[in-house]
């Protein structure tokens, strides 16, 4: 391991990260920021690694409880170490588990909204990966992406919301699985490297009962063609 | 009825419309020209409506032969004539009959390709409209979106393409009915009025038996800020 602090914003909020296992990128951020969670909310956060999103929820959104699972320990122990560094420990708590197994650590329908930033690929899929810690928040390994909308279709309130983020290609199995599990798709924003590229990433809010209509919002660019962040990308990492 | 013959680009191809019942707009020619035709290729055009998709397809690819299948009689009347004005009579057919009975009309995987630009809402839903052709144009009746589907798997080949052009607040649903009929998206196009605008169309082609991968190209903007059409737009109007 390689520990690192980096200041990530949102008011100041420190991270813990291995450089040499999985370092947060736009995703998780976005991710965060698609959350609609109010202070009486307790929030899940699937799949929540090194707890970036469990922190930046709590500094943005201020729920009263945020659980992180995930399945890598040595993730586990620098997102609580993160929490503590932050003053968060009393508002969080992270599980070392698989979410495949998710009624093992939390009740059902015990959450208000769950946050999911998986592993995109599957098994088999995508560019392979030396170092196995690397590879396995990269890659589905025991939980599949069914297993991660099953977990939160469990977790959730009726009415709850379940947000993800995830790569294109997989919408169509992500659609499939949102059906399967009672968790509604109602709002989709592609986001792409610039403005007019193809997007390379989506964000999805899916509602568990919800009625069958989907609002597609427009794209969100990351960079413009200088090289430099988006208005809108600035904004989100400056919010607090 | 209250026929007019308009001029639709594509080489000086005329169009008969009835201006009292549903007239053709930029979402057929993009579902037209998303199309990816040889030469050697059968064509179904489903829901072909005044014919408008087929003469475009005829212009643009010269396939072998494309047949359009519609509910509304008077439509397919139009569509004939139309066929005729511009000598294609030979080269296409016109079925009046209900897609979810499609076993009646046509053989099983007897075309290369099939496009469908359907009526966009549910039953009940939408905008209610007093012409009742009109009404038909725009609202699933006897068939619905799942039964376009069913009809596309059964009337293609394997490895076959179908092209769809559709709202984004049915995009879950589509995926679903893709999935449930064995057509797999393949690709997937956002269409906006202007860039940078939600999308208020998709185009999505899918194909019979393909391998699970989406891919989702960058969106497409019909129009520029001061109104006018954008480049890639006057492009696709001016393919012959």
């Amino acid at each position: 391991m390689n520990i690192r602090i980096d200041e990530i914003g949102f008011g100041g909020m420190k991270l813990l990260q291995d450089t040499e296992a999985f370092c947060y990128g736009v995703d998780s951020v976005l991710a965060a920021d698609m959350c609609s969670v109010k202070h009486s909310d307790r929030v899940l956060d699937l799949c929540c690694g090194n707890g970036v999103i469990t922190l930046i929820v709590c500094a943005v959104y201020s729920p009263e409880h945020v659980t992180g699972l995930e399945i890598l320990k040595d993730a586990v122990g620098l997102a609580k170490q993160s929490a503590q560094l932050n003053g968060l420990s009393d508002k969080t708590d992270f599980i070392c588990g698989d979410a495949a197994q998710i009624e093992e650590y939390v009740k059902a329908a015990s959450f208000d909204a769950v946050v999911c930033n998986p592993p995109y690929f599957e098994r088999g899929r995508g560019v392979s990966c030396d170092a196995s810690v690397k590879d396995s928040a990269r890659h589905e390994s025991s939980a599949g992406l069914e297993d991660f909308f099953r977990a939160a279709a469990y977790a959730l309130r009726a009415g709850g919301s379940f947000y993800l983020v995830h790569r294109p290609q997989r919408l169509a199995d992500i659609m499939e699985c949102a059906r399967k599990t009672g968790l509604e798709p109602k709002l989709l924003r592609m986001v792409c490297p610039h403005e007019g590229d193809a997007p390379n990433l989506f964000l999805l809010k899916c509602v568990k009962g919800g009625g069958t209509e989907l609002k597609v919002l427009p794209s969100l660019a990351v960079r413009n063609r200088d090289g430099s962040f988006t208005e809108e990308i600035d904004r989100i990492y400056r919010r607090k």
